[in-house]
Order: C-alpha cells, then structure tokens, then sequence
C-alpha cells in the first residue's frame, strides 16, 4: 500500500508556480492577481479563504479580500462581481460559498465572467468542460486528476467508480476521467444516496473516488483487492483529542481500507491539499489568457 | 417483450403541441417561430432540416430556413447567427451540424445567444442542465426522458449502462438519468470503445442505452433477461430492399436481443421521431420565454 500524500504534491506544486512567479516578474510580465469575496462570518469559510490569500503569498500572486458582512444585498453582491469582473488587474476571483439565504448563489456565479471564474462554477465553464473544451476546471476534480498523474495511476479502460453525484466533485470528476484524455478513458460507474447494493458496484472498482460526505462509509468488505481509493470527505467530527475540539474525518474507513489498497488518500494530507494548488494554477491560467 | 412506439409516441406530443399552438393563437398571443440555417448539400443534413421544418408546420410554428453553399466564411455565418439572435421574431434556431471545415462548430455554436439555443448545444446550456439549472436539454436526450416517462419505466435505483460518450447522446443522457429526478436517480456506468470486458457491464443492467454508432454492436449474450434497451444507433447501410439504396440500422441487434426485453426501441421508428419532437418542445419552450 502506497499512500498518496497530497501535502508533499501540493507543496512541490506551489514551488513550481512560485518559480513561474519569478519567471513572469523577471520578464516585466503581469503577476497573477487572484481575489476573494467573502460575505459574512461562517468558520468554515473564513478559514478556506485564510488559506487561499495564504497561498497566494506563498507563491508570489497577488491578493485581494473583499469582506462583506451577511446583510449584503444581491444586487451589491452583483455589483461587486461586475466590477471584478471589469478590473483589469484582477485576472481571476471566487465568490466563497455557502452565500446567505437571501442571494440567490446560481444568479451570483452565473454574473461571474467566466474567463474569470478560477472556481470553475460558471455553467460556460462546466459546459465547456463537458464538451472536451478549454475551459477553469473545478479544484477538487482538478486535485484528483492531478494526483492520479503525478503518482502516475493508469486509468484508462480502468473501472472507476464515482460515490456521489455532487456538482463541485462527484459529477465533474466522473466526467473528466471518462472522457478522451490522458487521465481519462475509464469506464465510470457514478453511485449515490439512491444506488441499490453499493457494495456489489464499488467491489468492481479498480478506482474508487468517495465524495459523498459521509465519515467512514466506505469499508473494507466494499473494496477489492488492490485498488487505488481517493478519499474527498471533509467531515468535521467532534474530538476530544485536538485543541479546536473536532477533526476531520474522510468517507474512507482508513485503518481497515488502506491494507487492502495499492494507493490511498489519507484525510487530511490527501485531496485538501490539492484543491488550493488547482484554484492557484486555474489564476496562472487565468493570467496567461491562453483559455479565454 | 413490449415494443416502445416512437413514431406513435411523436405523433401524440406533436397533437399535444397543436392544441398549445391554437390556445396560443386563440389568445392572441405570438406562435412560435423555428429558424434552420444549412450549409452546403450535405444529403443527411437536407434530410434533417426538412423534416424539422414540416414538423414546424404540422404543429402550426413558422418556421425559416436560410440556405447558404458551402463557400461562406465563418466571418459571415457568425453574422447569421447574430442577426438570428436579434431577430425578435424568431424564438429559436439551429444551425444544422455538420458544418464546412473551414468553420470553427463551437465558435458558431457559442455565437448563439443561449436563449435562443434549442438544440441545446451551447455550453451554457450544457453546464446548466448539469447543475440542475433550467435549461434547454439536446433533443436525442430529450428524446429518450420523454420515452422512458411515457411507458412509466421506472429508473431510480435501477443500473443504466449507456454504451458511447458523445457530447449529444451518451454524455448527457448518462447524467440526466443520473440526476436527483423524477426520471433520473439511476447508478449509470458509461461504457464506451476504452472500455474493457463490456459485456460484463451490459449484462448488469436494467436499462441500456446503446449510442455507439456501431450497427448491431449490442448481442443478445450482453443483455440481462427483462432489460430495457433504447437503441439510439442510426447508420446508414447499403440495402437492395429499399428503392434509396440503403436503410437505417441500430447498434442494437434487434432479432436476438428483442425476446430477451421487457422493453425495446425499433430502428427506425423508436428514439429517431422523438428527436424532432424534442425541438418543438424546446421552441415551444423558448416562445414562453419560462427558461430564459
């Protein structure tokens, strides 16, 4: 059993994304400038959006926050966005999810210029994804995708099995590895809450992608031997074993999984990790024009 | 083994869409207006475009056809299509693919404006049907939903294998079934020509989709006994019987597979009329502006 460390992918990603940093600088080029929107005071965001500014230092971009507080309306809201949208200096921005109640989250993201939208989320850039076009891929699938190659897992005519149907995970990610492409050409199989005999599907996987939220709910009687399993639960479980007072948990029942893997996840340190990495290389993108 | 009756099918939905026509009509408001743009002679592009305008006229649309050869520049079908897309008059249009290779189809097919899209081919269209967002669904999709829900064919829970990934068939329809849905819910596995052993998978399923292009592909030793099988197959084979010189064959072989079926679609006259209805529907659609 190989586990895949994410954190040790991220982290040498990041150096070469620094290095092209210094390269464009060295040249008088534009420096990726990546900015966050973020409307109220959620935990959860507040320290998703700490991590992407953080990042962004880290490799050399520029940053930009925007805070709002949760009484914004959706007309301010969408004023922002457009003009993020027509500021020049700005080469790609994310809207941070959940928005409060009273916006409509489809209406923000679909007023997102999609040559800026580095999250991905703009039904141009789904569709374009989708129809083998150019186009921002979503950083979790992105993160996946980009694991499977550098710890070059074959995947074609390999059964893939998808636990999951989300928009930001489980679709795109099942999508893009059965597509013609590199890492792509696999029979995808896509499970979720409504699939019959789970079990009997996800035994059949050479690869299993568990993004259905749920902690610990894949177990080892629904692996076969030697599969590679690819954990993108993020649950965070109360524990009285670290200083915050919870930990997050995968949907992989790691301890009784990993023996039976050739490659593993762990959560976290498996697929977090790489999501940043996408969202920093989707604003590089965003800077060379080369999509849009 | 019960036949699923396309052609009657159609027939119905085209009386239903009449009856909405002369309600339209009745209450002094706009009917629906069609456009097809064909370029060059393409003999099943010809075919195509005229049974979609006689289609407009058996239900009472207006309906355009704007012919051009072969030698336009993509320069002025852009300009086409944005004069189509100003046309107040017109609800929706097509351009019927395929197109010279001197132009650019995903230019023309971004160039329309996405509320006027019935053919559902802009990647805003395809990105929202995908997010579970209103949106205009491709006809052979369409099409098949449409058949399903007619002969009640239950889908939740059930194993879809849909055998081919094109971008107008298999890719959409593996995800609409696939969808939180009242015809949707399904696990769905995409096969397609990477796929090993798919015999294997085939023989799993309650419901196959075969849209691989390849006549007769699917034998009866790959079908489970009492599956539904929707043949999207279309190809056109040389034939001594018919006065044109060749008929239509499917990718299913019918003669062996059908008694092993508690349901099946005939080539032709299975998903082939319901294609045409689906862009009625999506006109109609578009005239009531509820979409866009």
């Amino acid at each position: 059993m190989q586990l895949i460390d994410g954190k040790k992918v991220a982290a040498e990603i990041k150096t070469e994304i620094a290095a092209q940093v210094t390269e464009l600088k060295n040249s008088g080029k534009k420096i990726p400038h990546l900015a966050a929107v973020l409307v109220g005071n959620d935990g959860g965001s507040e320290t998703y959006v700490a991590h992407k500014v953080k990042a962004c230092q880290e490799v050399g971009f520029k940053s930009t926050l925007l805070r709002y507080p949760d009484t914004i309306s959706e007309t301010e809201l969408l004023k922002t966005v457009e003009q993020l949208n027509n500021d020049s200096d700005i080469d790609g921005f994310i809207v941070q999810l959940p928005l409060p109640k009273h916006i409509s989250e489809h209406k923000v993201l679909e007023a997102i210029n999609p040559a800026k939208d580095v999250d991905g989320f703009h039904p141009v850039n789904v569709g374009r994804m989708i129809t083998g076009l150019p186009a921002f891929v979503s950083a979790t699938p992105a993160g996946i995708v980009e694991l499977l190659q550098r710890y070059q897992i074959e995947t074609a005519s390999k059964h893939v099995v998808v636990v999951g149907r989300s928009n930001i995970v489980g679709r795109p990610i099942s999508i893009l590895l059965s597509q013609k492409a590199k890492t792509g050409d696999a029979t995808v199989t896509v499970c979720h809450s409504r699939t019959k005999n789970i079990e009997e599907i996800t035994k059949q996987a050479d690869i299993i992608i568990a993004a259905l939220g749920i902690p610990e709910f894949l177990k080892a009687n629904m692996v076969k031997e030697g599969a590679v399993v690819i954990d993108v639960g993020t649950t965070r479980v109360a524990s009285d074993q670290t200083k915050s007072g919870w930990k997050l948990k995968g949907d992989v029942a790691f301890d009784e999984v990993a023996p039976k893997c050739s490659f593993i996840t762990p959560v976290p340190g498996g697929v977090g990790p790489m999501t940043i990495v996408s969202l920093l290389k989707n604003t590089l993108l965003a800077n060379s024009k080369l999509i849009y």
